[in-house]
């Protein structure tokens, strides 16, 4: 049994709790499973990581935005796709939809070359399931309070785009994404999650 | 007087001691040019090229591509435009032609994809001139020696492909790609490498 399973949705969603969440369900029932994020968890991404994080010069943003899809080109071939051949559930933390959410609907990057290059980046390698935590964009800000990262500080514009292209994502593909209502209880979330985690393996 | 020239070819054929002899040739009749190279002649690129020659596990063929992109979109923002705004003449030693011929050529990767990605990080930027220096495999092979890094060490069959590669490639674009016969010495090679550049200088 071996699925490849993402996680998304904009920050302060809940997405990585619920995927803490799951990997402890999974052991619970004995079903191997791997967590894992994006960007940087491979040993070269880490270098990479290191370096749009801590460069202290002007970076070209086609440069940066080929940083990312070198990282996501890497991560795909030499991490998920072994851990799916030795048999594991890989529990993915953010993938391609984020980079259609952020970038595409949050700043406006064409969709179209979005996509174009995370085919080419991941040889159009798609996760089994897709569950998009969809929180009122308030509740979201509320939730990641003070504690802010560059993007997180864009303010609630911003976040409404990034919601509402998740919900044009998984209208598109209603097969792979799932929505849940995230705006209630850890609790409450992770009945809705389990359930749909259990639908897949149960297939 | 400036114009983008840029030095191609398999590893061995002997570009970069080329590139130095028309450097100094130039200097000799007064015509300012810097010499710069592919990848790594920004300090994001420098970190960059330390990652693609020297790091010791696998690089996913499309990681490798990405990379090779951000390093290009980096240089050609940061210095080889605003060298020409200078008016030097820039002497690249490889530039997109490489890309195509290593990673499209040599290693499959679809070379419309390639292009597409290389007019996105260059914002479709062109050398005025490239030259190839087109050597035998066999004597590349022998030229490069012991000391091989991680894409020498490829063999006679990778050397090949990009070979035919760059031939194909000078076929197709006969304006801007020149093919010098670089099987004799470093002195016949660089009388034809001198007539080229003044036919350029002329115009």
């Amino acid at each position: 049994m071996s699925f490849f399973i993402t996680f998304e949705g904009a920050d302060g969603c809940g997405k990585t709790t619920q995927l803490n969440m799951v990997a402890d369900f999974l052991n619970s029932i004995n079903v191997k499973n791997i967590k894992t994020r994006e960007p940087g968890e491979t040993p070269l991404g880490a270098k990479l990581r290191e370096i749009l994080l801590h460069y202290d010069g002007p970076v070209a943003d086609e440069c940066e935005a080929f940083l990312y899809l070198a990282d996501r080109a890497q991560h795909v071939e030499t991490f998920i796709k072994p851990e799916l051949e030795k048999g594991n559930v890989v529990l993915c933390d953010r993938y391609v939809d984020s980079n259609i959410a952020y970038q595409g609907y949050g700043r406006g990057i064409s969709i179209d070359d979005l996509k174009y290059l995370n085919n080419i980046a991941t040889n159009s390698f798609k996760p089994d399931l897709t569950i998009v935590f969809d929180v009122d964009s308030n509740v979201a800000q509320e939730r990641v309070g003070a504690n802010k990262d560059r993007l997180e500080q864009e303010g609630l514009e911003f976040h409404k785009k990034i919601r509402n292209g998740y919900l044009e994502m998984a209208k598109a593909e209603p097969e792979r994404i799932k929505v849940v209502d995230a705006n209630g209880s850890i609790e409450e979330v992770f009945e809705q999650t389990k359930k749909i985690i259990l639908e897949l393996l149960n297939k």
